[in-house]
């Protein structure tokens, strides 16, 4: 028996690292918690750390220290909260690191967890989506394997080992078409935060419900699947496939398509992430096709959905377009959250924003660093087309 | 450049055969074809011939051996007819054989086509059916790649890349479900061999055809992939999928699924095979999910498919009964075929040649040439069988 693999969480109390606790729970004698990260949870944290048998747990939100300490206090179990915390957490020894932060707030823990030699279980979008470039040049220059962790891009990085990357004609993501799929484009104007929420198969939270709803989310799922699997971009498609079975499908050269399947449950994917190519026992639902009984697709429509279309038009563009779109989103998701805005402005103020952005001219690829500063920049240039909109 | 790599094609003027000319025509740069092997159409495989630049054509029937040697004269192509010259081109030098023979027919050939370091792409279920612990053995010892050809076989072998063997859970295998899926039993037991001939999907001769109608075809492939694969048969599982558009799935440990899909197009197959790991630009039709719009699953039925059923229980029986299956389901067909005996009757006569078979107690796996043996014997014991049914 070789030794237990040790793994990080970061982002441990949210819906990724629940489900990588479920997977870790499966699998006791294969795994030992290094350290795990949480937000602003500090008993949600603690009890994971006691039961994971953690070594290290840091919380983000410094007010929560008192209540962590008091909570493991006897277990031998170190803590820290604040931003160095978080930084101890990401850098001490690990062989794993899951990268479960969603958000920008992801973006510098996971950067700093990248150390040589380490997997690096990537769910967080904004590492790519907003510094793609930096971060994929960081992992190779330091010796990180970077694992998709995403449903989609897990799929296609299992069904991309049935041939060699210069076969592949395109890589295919599919997306459920979120709750609007079949209504008009005049329904859609007039579509509230509440219906927007209401997603059809998976339970996300409420920033990448609504992503679901424009379909910002499939559009920025393409923005990292460029980074991930070094595809330009027209070879990356996308299809609506409202059952979400399928995740993503590989065309090759030769007319043979490969697909990555499975049950919409977060622990699959994350499973096949902790495994590093070994694969362990399931912790969750079985697919079963004849139960399902009918898998169907549609091409997408960039009409009643334009944030696809902005995304894609991010990603060709190219430098910190990316990192402005992304930032653009969530000040407008949120803003459509809050009720001060239609849905439609959603796609609006992001491609408003990007507009303005564009007009300084065309800007390099951003560091790591540098994405924070574009997207505090584009947070700031959004906020003020938001007030102009006179809400 | 690399040198082109040989192919010999067996079965050249069958529909493996022309749809094998079909890939080599379209990648002329890479192949250089040194033998080609047809039954009875001297001036099919005349043509094949010359537009393939091959360096000797063989015919399996001697009477057609005058014909072939006008049609070749001048070309500088050599040819033969009968047993030996078959032999001969399955022999002569070759990278790639790709073995198109259907039936028992395609048994002796095949098998003298295994030479050290061939590839050998398998399009004949009889080598796996019949004899196949012997014909994989054979292949291991004499250091011979068996690539699989058959639609649903290719796509599990891609999709078996995504993992290791120890980490499977399951092979399945999708079956149109032929053109009485949906009828009910009692008109089922009335079908003609007209109906009977009339796949939904694939285009294919009388034998595969009635095999598609009664389920039998899934059944026998079920037993090469047991083979082909080294995966115990109750991991092997059918799904009836009417668009034929998943051919194989892989279920892994982890719960993630990795299938095979391509268009109904053999090409696809074939272009896959000859790649030999690389993959060849593809000659046929591209895989549009979005036009074909649903994909739709279903439990097998093995009541009203018994042929089903009577191959799993020989697959696990083992032995010599898969060969003794295998050949009387293929007099029952013919019986069929010429209105001798109902469609629920080929079942009927499989399973008593069987029972008869068992009677004489368990075999042994047998060799490929006892095969030939066994299912001489097993034609005659079913052939004895249906003139006892007084027709």
């Amino acid at each position: 028996m070789s030794r237990p693999r040790q793994v990080t969480v970061l982002g441990a109390t949210g819906s990724i690292g629940r489900s990588t606790a479920d997977v870790l729970r499966a699998a006791p004698e294969r795994f030992a918690v290094s350290a795990l990260v949480g937000g602003r949870d500090a008993a949600a944290l603690a009890r994971q750390a006691v039961e994971l048998r953690a070594s290290f747990a840091a919380l983000a939100d410094p007010a929560g220290l008192p209540d962590l300490r008091d909570a493991l206090q006897g277990t031998g179990i170190a803590c820290g909260a604040g931003e160095a915390a978080v930084r101890e957490a990401a850098e001490r020894d690990a062989d794993i690191v899951v990268a479960g932060i969603s958000g920008v707030a992801g973006l510098a823990p996971t950067r700093a967890a990248m150390k040589p030699g380490r997997s690096l279980a990537l769910a967080n979008k904004e590492c790519l989506v907003s510094a793609g470039e930096a971060f994929m040049a960081d992992a190779r220059r330091i010796g990180v394997t970077v694992l998709a962790m995403d449903s989609e891009h897990n799929a296609l990085w299992q069904a991309l080992q049935a041939g060699r990357r210069e076969d592949v004609v395109s890589l295919t993501l599919t997306a459920s078409g979120g709750p609007f799929r079949t209504w008009p484009a005049d329904r859609i104007a007039g579509a509230t935060a509440a219906q927007a929420l209401k997603h059809p198969v998976w339970s996300m939270g409420a920033k990448i419900s609504i992503d679901s709803a424009t379909m910002m989310n499939k559009g920025l799922e393409i923005i990292e699947a460029r980074h991930l699997f070094d595809v330009p971009p027209d070879r990356l498609e996308v299809l609506v496939h409202p059952q979400s079975i399928v995740h993503g499908l590989v065309q090759w050269r030769d007319g043979s398509v490969t697909a990555g399947l499975g049950a919409a449950d977060m622990r699959i994917p994350i499973a096949h992430c902790l495994g590093e190519g070994g694969r362990l026992d399931f912790p969750g639902t079985r697919l079963d096709l004849a139960a399902i009984g009918a898998l169907t697709f549609e091409a997408p429509d960039v009409e009643r959905f334009p944030c696809l279309r902005l995304a894609r038009e991010a990603l060709v563009a190219g430098g910190a377009v990316p990192t402005v779109l992304n930032a653009a989103n969530e000040v407008a998701v949120d803003a459509f959250v809050r009720g001060r805005i239609g849905f439609l402005d959603i796609a609006g103020l992001v491609d408003e924003t990007c507009a303005a952005w564009g007009a300084h001219g065309a800007s390099a690829a951003p560091t790591v660093e540098e994405a924070l500063v574009v997207d505090h920049e584009s947070r700031r240039i959004a906020a003020g087309l938001l007030s102009r909109r006179g809400s």
